[in-house]
C-alpha cells in the first residue's frame, strides 16, 4: 500500500488574476482590457501540489475562498465529498453561479462552477501520486494530439484611449479574412469559428462565404450568441447550409432552437441552452440541438463532463467544447479532457491565441497544426511559473476589473448600446 | 513519478468455474444445478494482481480467451484501448453476447460483456498500486455500507435425482413467507423481491400479499420476466399498488413497458429492456421505465456503470442493481460501485444468498443488517483463496454443464414446458 492512502489537502490558495484582453466584440457588448481568471493550488501534507483553474468574478472568488477554507484535511480522492462540501458551503446562495458570461448565460446553481477548480486540482493530485497524465484517470488518451478551431471576433483596432493591439481592426468581412489567415499562419487551426451577433446577419453571413472561398475546405462555425430570431436563424441556415460544419446558439431557448432545428439540416451547437445538465432531457425530447459543447468550468469539472460526453454519445448528439480567455492551467485541463473523449469528433474552441501573457512555465503546451500535444507527465502536465503568477496577481490587484461586464463596458464607450439577443 | 508509470499487464488467467445452484424458478424454466462464472485474473509486470468475474458460457469463455490471448503489455490505465482492443478481437463475432441470462435477454454485441471482467480487474489493479478502494476511482463511497434486497424465488425441494437442499420447497405464499422469514432473519435484509413468471399472476400476487401481511412496512417487489402481457401487467399494478416499491419487467418490450407506466403510478423498472445503452434513448423517449437496474457485468464495467447512474439522473430515472448468479469478486465490485453512486437510492439485488461456495478469501465480504460494508482495501478489497479456485475449477471441469440453460434444463424434467414471455 502506497504513502497515497494517507494524503490529505493541507492548504489551499486560491489567486485572482488579470491578463490583457483584446477588445473582442459579441451580443453583449465587448471584453474589458483585461481578463481574470483564478488559480486554485491544492497543496497535500505528502508534498504534492495540484491546479485548478476557473473564472475570478468577484462573487465567484468568495466563493471559491469560502470552500478554500473549509477544504484542508479533505481526501483528494473524495470527490463526491467535495461536491456535497460545496454544496453545503455554498448553501442557498447559488444564484448567479459568478461565472463570467458576460451577461450572456444563466445559470441557476453555482455549485457547478464552484465544485469545477477543486475537482480539477484533485485529479491533478490524484495523477501526480499515480505518476500518470490526467488523461489516465479519465480512461486514457485515445488520440495524442487535441485539435483547436481558431476562435474569429470581430473586434476593434483597439481599446479606446489605449494603444492599438496588433491584430487590428476586424470589423468586415476582409478583416475577418486576415484575422482568420494570421490564426492558421501562426497556429496551424483547421477549422474557424466566428463570434456573431455584432452586425446585422447578413453581414456576418458575407464573412462566413468570404472565409468559405478564402480557406476552400476549412470547416467553419458561426456563434451569434442567440442574437437572432428563430426566422432570421432558419434563414441564416438555409443561406450558409454548403458551408457551416454547424449552426452555434443562433436563437435563445431551447423552444426557439427546436424550431430552428426542425426547419434545417444545419447541425445546432449550443453553449447557451444546454448548459446544465438539468437542461439535456427538455432539450432531447424536442431536439433541441444537435451538438452540445462541453465546458468543464461550466458543468462541473472533467469527470462531469466526461458524464456529459457519455451523454450525448447515448442520445444521439455530437459533441465540441466551448472556451472562455482562459490561461494554460485550463488548457492542459481541456487537453487531457479532450484527449480521453472517444465521443469528441470536432475540434475545440479556444481563446489561447488572444492572450499574450501566462502563467505555467512555458514549454509544455504549444500548438502544431492547429493541434496542442497531450502531456504524458504526470498529473496536468503544468507547472505554475511564480514569477509570472506573481506579475498576473499584480494585474489583477491594479487593474480594477472586478467582474465581467461586456455590456457595462461597451456602454461607456458607446450609451445607446442595448444588449439584446434575438434583436435580428 | 512512482514506479506505476511503468506497469503493464504481463499475464492473463482466465478461470471457469462452477458452483451449486438451488432450483430455482424463472419464465424460461429453472436453474440448472450448476452455475457458472469465469475468473479473471490480470497480473502485471511490477507483480500486482486485479481481478474480475463474469459469465461462463462457453462462447463467452472463447471471446474472454481471445481478449485474454492479446492482453500482455496493455498498460491498465488505458480503459478506452482495451475497449477497442476488445471490439477488434471480438470483431463481427459479437452476436448472442454469450451472456447467461437463460434464453430471458436478447444483447446485439458481445463487446460490454467481454470488455467488463478485465476493466473491472484494470480498476482493481490501478485502485491496487495507488493504495486505495476502487470505490476511490468512481469518486469516493458515499457510503459506507451497501443495502440488498432479499432476493425470493419459487423453487423445487432440490434438484430431481439429488437430495432436497435446505431451503425446501417454495410454491406457494407460506413457502415464499418462509424462504423471506429465513432470508430476513438471516441476512438482516431490510427489502425483498420475488422473482415471479412462475405462476399465473393472481398466485403471484397472493404471494407479494402474503409478504405484505407478514412483514408490514418492508420495500417489496416483483419481476416476472416481461411474463405478462401489457393488459394483465396494468392489472397487477393496480391490485399491488400499495404494497409495491416498484414492479419489474411485467411485461416486453419498451413499447409495453410504456403503455403500462401511462395507466399505473406504480414505477417499473428494467433489466429486460433497457440493457444497452442503445436503450436509453428511445425507452425515455416513451417514458417506458422509472427505474434502471444497472449491471457492470452487462453494461460494460464500473465505469460505464457510473456513466448509466449519471444518465438515469440526468434523465429523472430512478436507479437500481440487477444480479446473476454470482461470488465474491463480482459482489465486492457491485459493492465498490454501489458505495460511489450517490443517486443509488434502491437496495439492490443479489443472489449471494444462494450460493454455499465462494472462492475468495473469507472475511471482507458479510452481510450486516442487510447491508455490505464497503471495503477499505486496496483495489476490490479481495483475494483469491486458491484451494476453493480449485475446487470451483475442478467441479466446472466434472459438473458437465457448459452454458446456462434454463430452458433445456426445464425441459428435461417437464417436457411440455415452453418458455413464452407475456404468456398470461
Amino acid at each position: 500500500m502506497s504513502a497515497s492512502t494517507q494524503s490529505r489537502i493541507s492548504r489551499v490558495v486560491v489567486t485572482p488574476v488579470a491578463f490583457g484582453d483584446p477588445p473582442l466584440l459579441n451580443v453583449v457588448g465587448v471584453h474589458q482590457p483585461w481578463a481574470l481568471r483564478a488559480i486554485v493550488e491544492l497543496h497535500t501534507d505528502n508534498g504534492l501540489l495540484g491546479l485548478g483553474e476557473t473564472y475570478a468574478d468577484e462573487s465567484h472568488l468568495a466563493r471559491l475562498e469560502a470552500v478554500a477554507s473549509v477544504l484542508p484535511g479533505h481526501d483528494p480522492y473524495d470527490l463526491h465529498g467535495l461536491h456535497r462540501l460545496v454544496a453545503g458551503v455554498l448553501g442557498r446562495e447559488t444564484g448567479g453561479a459568478g461565472a463570467s458570461f458576460g451577461g450572456m448565460l444563466d445559470v441557476s446553481s453555482a455549485v457547478a462552477t464552484v465544485y469545477s477548480p477543486f475537482e480539477v486540482a484533485c485529479l491533478d493530485l490524484q495523477a501526480r501520486e499515480a505518476g500518470r497524465p490526467v488523461s489516465d484517470l479519465l480512461g486514457g488518451a485515445v488520440r495524442d494530439r487535441v485539435p483547436f478551431s481558431g476562435y474569429l471576433f470581430y473586434k476593434w483596432a483597439g481599446h479606446p484611449g489605449l494603444p492599438d493591439d496588433d491584430w487590428g481592426e476586424a470589423l468586415d468581412p476582409d478583416g475577418i479574412v486576415a484575422q482568420a489567415k494570421r490564426m492558421i499562419d501562426g497556429w496551424g487551426f483547421g477549422s474557424l469559428k466566428l463570434k456573431g451577433g455584432v452586425f446585422h446577419p447578413d453581414d456576418e453571413c458575407a464573412a462566413i462565404e468570404a472565409l468559405a472561398e478564402a480557406f476552400p475546405g476549412v470547416p467553419l462555425r458561426l456563434d451569434p450568441n442567440a442574437g437572432w430570431t428563430p426566422e432570421m436563424s432558419v434563414r441564416v441556415a438555409e443561406r450558409l447550409a454548403r458551408v457551416l460544419e454547424y449552426l452555434e446558439d443562433p436563437t435563445p431557448g431551447i423552444e426557439g432552437m427546436a424550431y430552428v432545428a426542425a426547419r434545417t439540416d444545419v447541425p445546432l451547437a449550443t453553449n447557451m441552452c444546454v448548459i446544465a445538465f438539468e437542461h439535456l432531457a427538455p432539450a432531447v425530447a424536442v431536439n433541441a440541438v444537435q451538438i452540445v459543447l462541453s465546458d468543464h468550468h461550466l458543468w462541473g469539472g472533467l469527470r462531469r463532463s466526461a458524464l456529459l460526453g457519455g451523454i450525448t454519445e447515448t442520445f444521439g448528439m455530437g459533441l465540441s467544447m466551448h472556451s472562455n480567455s482562459h490561461l494554460g492551467v485550463s488548457l492542459a485541463a481541456m487537453v487531457h479532457l479532450a484527449a480521453a473523449s472517444p465521443h469528441l469528433t470536432y475540434a475545440c474552441d479556444t481563446h489561447y491565441p488572444w492572450k499574450t501573457q501566462d502563467l505555467i512555465v512555458p514549454g509544455v503546451l504549444s500548438f502544431e497544426g492547429g493541434s496542442v500535444v497531450v502531456p504524458t507527465g504526470p498529473g496536468l502536465g503544468v507547472e505554475l511559473d511564480r514569477d509570472q503568477l506573481g506579475v498576473l496577481h499584480e494585474q489583477y490587484l491594479t487593474c480594477g476589473v472586478r467582474r465581467r461586464e461586456d455590456t457595462v463596458y461597451m456602454q461607456s464607450i458607446d450609451p445607446s448600446f442595448r444588449p439584446n439577443t434575438a434583436r435580428w
